[in-house]
């Protein structure tokens, strides 16, 4: 992932100040945050990774928290907005976890790095523990669609639903570590595997 | 996770050296490396954990890369050695597959923060990289077996195997971001309801 708008020398701050927009430091941070964690990451490496100067990364934020804040609020805005569509609010239970799901995939392999590093949060500042809060209401939200197609008869109800609600999302989130957006399975076909796989199993249907 | 052989003053390099064994202080690494990140973490923060000096630790270890080594090669073993029984050679692919899983399940659970720092490692050190060859390795015999699967007829053909391996591991893997060994299910139940919902799914078998 490379700077969005090159060409422009950076070699001074004035010039590095307008080369990069605020879109692409975060490209950027977030990928350095995810290659080397987000405690080794400094405004430094931010700046020479972007080949620029750290006041010129200050024109855009006021610091690493301030782009980490801005990362994972563009992730779970993401997630948070699935939960508004119509789809997601009417119909059968089952209805609406399977369109859930199926954006909260598309969000997953949209913004990839981002959810990523929504994923790997740990919680040791501020800004980490408000986000795995939010984190934590999304996920209550389809938890709670997990109770009520349990209780409705659709989903299965001889499992803990904690555990079911657990190994769902271990499915869905695992594709931030794997899938290649470059590779052979598209993200719709990719929503449409884990949605089946999720609801009916592995196992030939005819066993 | 505390130091497991307390009560001993620590204040001095030579009593610190006596005072813990090596199966403490990769536990207390480990630890560190999880919450910190590895990269974030050094031998005086991993000495003050301790409660002992930075020479005290250099007794036991090399460097902070050997415990990282050492750590990794504990959950690389136990994974592989599950490979090597009986019943993960011998029998049907699903019986192999299924075998495998359940053990897979157990040693997560057994060696928690072993496996997690295993399965967040990013590849920035030759170390991390050795690593991350030997579970490859792993999840390839794995892979191995959901081929075999596929190919006897026992588990379903329409899905990209890769992205059945991948999302069969992602499943799996979670376990070791939720799981609580304390909590109501325990390490056999959890087996249970992985394999079940990996082959069978979360619908209700009527639907």
């Amino acid at each position: 992932m490379g700077p969005k708008s090159p060409g422009r020398s950076a070699g001074n701050g004035r010039a590095g100040r307008e080369a990069y927009d605020l879109a692409t430091v975060l490209d950027i941070a977030v990928a350095a945050f995810n290659d080397r964690g987000y405690e080794a990451t400094s405004m430094e490496m931010l700046a020479r990774r972007l080949g620029t100067t750290k006041s010129a990364l200050y024109y855009h934020v006021a610091g690493k928290e301030d782009l980490l804040r801005l990362a994972l609020d563009r992730a779970l805005s993401e997630l948070e907005n699935v939960l508004t569509r119509d789809d997601a609010k009417n119909g059968t239970a089952e209805h609406r976890l399977r369109f859930v799901i199926r954006c909260a995939v598309q969000v997953l392999v949209k913004d990839l790095p981002y959810v990523t590093l929504l994923l790997r949060l740990r919680g040791n500042t501020e800004v980490e523990r408000q986000a795995l809060a939010r984190r934590r209401e999304f996920n209550n939200a389809v938890a709670k669609l997990v109770e009520e197609a349990r209780d409705d008869g659709t989903m299965r109800a001889d499992i803990d639903a904690r555990t079911t609600t657990r190994l769902l999302f271990g499915m869905v989130n695992s594709i931030v570590e794997w899938y290649r957006p470059d590779g052979p399975v598209t993200p719709d076909r990719l929503a449409d595997d884990v949605i089946s796989v999720a609801f009916e199993g592995l196992a030939r249907a005819a066993n």
